[in-house]
């Protein structure tokens, strides 16, 4: 199976809020392909930032592009139809954080929306053994969620190698998303390890110049 | 003790999250006093709104006026930092979102923030019988917070002139906050039962000329 | 307003479960007015009982008498509608099991059924303070629910001439039950404090004669 | 070591509640083997079924055959001891469920039962990695349980095969039991995949000859 | 009913963990009455101090004189016995920290140890309404639990005042203790205000001679 | 890379805590290496023992040896600081009773720790699989930790001999423990398996002559 087009998904975490959507705007414009969009609920993970009323305000305003939630949540189940009613279109959701993973695998699709796992750096692979014909996404995290100032973890190269088996080895169209300290400078290593789904929050909306950072990005992808 | 200036406070949940920055000025240029912030957690109450991150925006957009947190969360103190840091100016929360309502109370003035209790439709009011001299607000549920599509409760009314004769009592400059079905139509009422401090969103928001409807609230309040 | 007329509330805990529909048709037979039906999570007491579906098929049995679910559970809100569609007549739960006690109150009467408050032996009746025009049924527990082998605790007797009080102020046809240790021989004192609406299990379903047990305590109960 | 008989266990969840020891015995004298009980908690999973008191009744009743109870219940120790008083045979819980799992194990022997652990669709097998001297059953669920409505998830097939290697690698005489959607018509793959005992609800209780169902999928089994 | 003889009791949760004994020993000969024991679980409140091995330590080393075991700990009732065996004497808790307060005080009396409730700075003392038959001892809390640095709080004097009422008019032999930033300058205003049993730690153990500083306080006490 | 020396790190939990200077003092005269210091919060684990006071006490007491913190409790994080600011040198916990390892682990060495990783007889080993870098020690728990009366679990040495070959593989200067059931006369078999730092409680407080015991141990290492 042909490897999927690269996917750039800027960080909205790291976009103004007071103006959030002329920003998102921006960085679409500027070439981003999806939007991402980190919930965090202060107990999976030490912050809170934002739900579905946020997210809906993008659809109104305009923004037609994938929106791709991050569900930093515990528990998860109650608050998936919230997001699919306001425009999500892919949610992903942290295994250890549900009782019953293959159902809302399953909640997620009947809601209408595509669906995601995402890994923790210490997170074992394991929960994906059989439930391969139900994720259309795996997220690794290449640092650890709701916590600020970390770096890419280096162990994440050898996490994506193995994800990218088992992908490739299901013979489906499954996405492989990284997130975390993901940059310019090493996005080439990243997407030779097997991602072709990159989130870049700060990198992205600290440049100066949105389109000039997500260019560099798509060249070091080659 | 005289009774203090009525302060209006638009709720901006129901203000454009695409355009906070803009949407939140506007509503002060026409006429708004503070600004109320609704944190919902999706463990206190069932929905996930917005955090620190949304409202330290609103201070660098410029926004100046008084910042009113009221904490639909569970548990309360982890947070409270986070939101002072950010540029809080009132942070209130459930007592029985907390373990120690009082060291909570103390946290948050700690931390150069003023405190407030707040009181869901059911809670009995002797959740103040020992704290009256460590809080700085308090704030009257008219509806349950977190669920949707409700009216003023009326036996809120009740309970203000309650609160208003503790508040009276003990001779201090505490607040008295009402939230919930705030419209120009019944905030004469509620003004009269003791309120002095109106948070009002949809009625507000939802009007086509916010400034008329604040001036109609402020001509009813008398 | 007039005192209600008695009920006599049959708890099924103390049934057959073998032969729940038998056993039951026979207790109302023998002049039981309503099923008590207890609902025990292991959570919020320490058993598990029965749920909704037991209901149900008491229903499809063809028992037509109101059917009392109480709640001893933790939470609350998502089994209600549970209950409602498997046919309970009244739904009464415990305020310190719920965030929002106003909201589930509501929520149970927008379900179809009425709706109860239930106080543990040392739960203070400030619960019911702002929310008596929501409640139907106020529920006073004269043992601790889910621990076995308890006497009738004596305090229940003044409590249940305070929530006599308030129900007389409130002008409000509310019903004031009572469980626990109930029997022929203490149910007249409890009838003289005030209730009017009485739970029994072990009493009469460890009777030889269904009948005779109940006819003792209408007599009893004067 | 020679595979065992196959048991086929119908779930009484299925069963006529309101008769429930009269349908059980019609289930056993139709060929059942042994009776499956399912106890949900509304806390592991979204339903709330019936608990050591029921099962008790059950053996009152007269019904000797074995009972294997399936506890979707979290947490989980505090509640073997009542099942096993109440007349469990064996009792398998869900290793997610518990902080300790040998030590569950170990109880749930200790109190005289046979121990199992139970597999949701998504679970890993590695949770048999260090336990199979102290397992008498692995039940691998080939539905979400609690949820209504699902089908016989295939990768179940898959999950049974590497469960049997686990189980023959280890030479001992333990049970591989399959529970969800399970029917006349796929209980043949299922067999031939490995599992050696059969659960099966609605199937059995939706069909209007008890024995005619049971008898078909014993032949189906082969 | 006349007033108890005053007790001090003083906290080893400031004496020396590397010489329990020795350090417990010396202060009751100073004069120290009952040893208070502060059990915290990192739950309740944030630390986490020591549990029944090393009260039963204590009993051995040969301590007798009556233990008095304040739980910080949610929940309560497991844990309970465990202290008694090791040889508590009395044992408090806070009714926040339990579902069934009237239940706990039962469990506590039938482990053979008398019973106490435990009050927040900001908890009402409404949770005594119905168990004051049941009680041993109150316990006004002056500081937060489980916190450090804090002053004695003024509003526990008309607390106490309150709780001193309550206990006369019971006509019960109730204890009323007081626990937090007492100090041989405050004591007889402590007393005064209704306390008859007086926990002090830092006060005691910091001193250079543990019996002045016992005697200082019991001349204050008057 | 060779094998490291081997230790022997007496657990104080069955010290007298009466005397627990003292006592630390002699078993590390006695030829113990490590002090081994459980702690247990009643929630992980059905005990509550010591926390971060206890061992500061033992530092200021003049025991200089390297502090082994094994921790028992869930949450994991907020008691990471309290325990390196007391003067731990090692911190271990249990994967299973926290949301981020990766992050746990990063924390204890922020703090100035050396970090563990405690697998539970049944856990897993592949929550080692993306964390070889971070961990300083694995511990392999061959008893159920918090619960009395156990023995050595056998399939404990299998563990061990997967754990060895993980560490080796690293080619890390990680220590691999064992705690539970360790005596002289199975030590090694236990050292054979791969183990080179021994937690031993009973085994040598138990003792008469706690050198004589801890000797045994050393020569049965070999």
């Amino acid at each position: 199976m042909a490897r999927q087009t690269p996917v750039i998904a800027p960080s909205i975490l790291s976009a103004d809020f007071a103006r959030l959507g002329e920003d998102t705007r921006a960085v679409l414009e500027a070439g981003g392909d999806w939007v991402h969009f980190d919930v965090m609920d202060n107990h999976y993970v030490p912050n809170l930032t934002m739900g579905p009323m946020v997210l809906k305000a993008l659809r109104t305003y305009g923004i037609t592009a994938p929106i791709d939630v991050h569900l930093m949540v515990k528990p998860v189940d109650r608050i998936v139809p919230d997001f699919a009613e306001a425009g999500a279109t892919l949610i992903s959701f942290h295994p250890e954080a549900v009782e019953h993973v293959d159902r809302t695998l399953g909640l997620i699709r009947e809601c209408g929306c595509q669906a995601g796992l995402v890994f923790n750096p210490a997170t074992p692979l394991s929960y994906l053994d059989y439930v391969m014909d139900k994720v259309d996404l795996v997220l690794i995290m290449s640092v650890n969620p709701g916590f600020g100032g970390q770096k890419f973890i280096p162990a994440a190269l050898d996490k994506l190698r193995q994800a990218r088996e088992r992908i490739d080895a299901s013979g489906r169209a499954i996405r492989l998303e990284i997130d975390g300290g993901v940059k310019a400078d090493n996005i080439g290593d990243i997407a030779a390890a097997g991602a072709d789904t990159f989130v870049a929050g700060s990198a992205i909306f600290g440049a100066t110049d949105y389109k000039a950072e997500i260019d560099a990005m798509r060249r070091a992808i080659g």
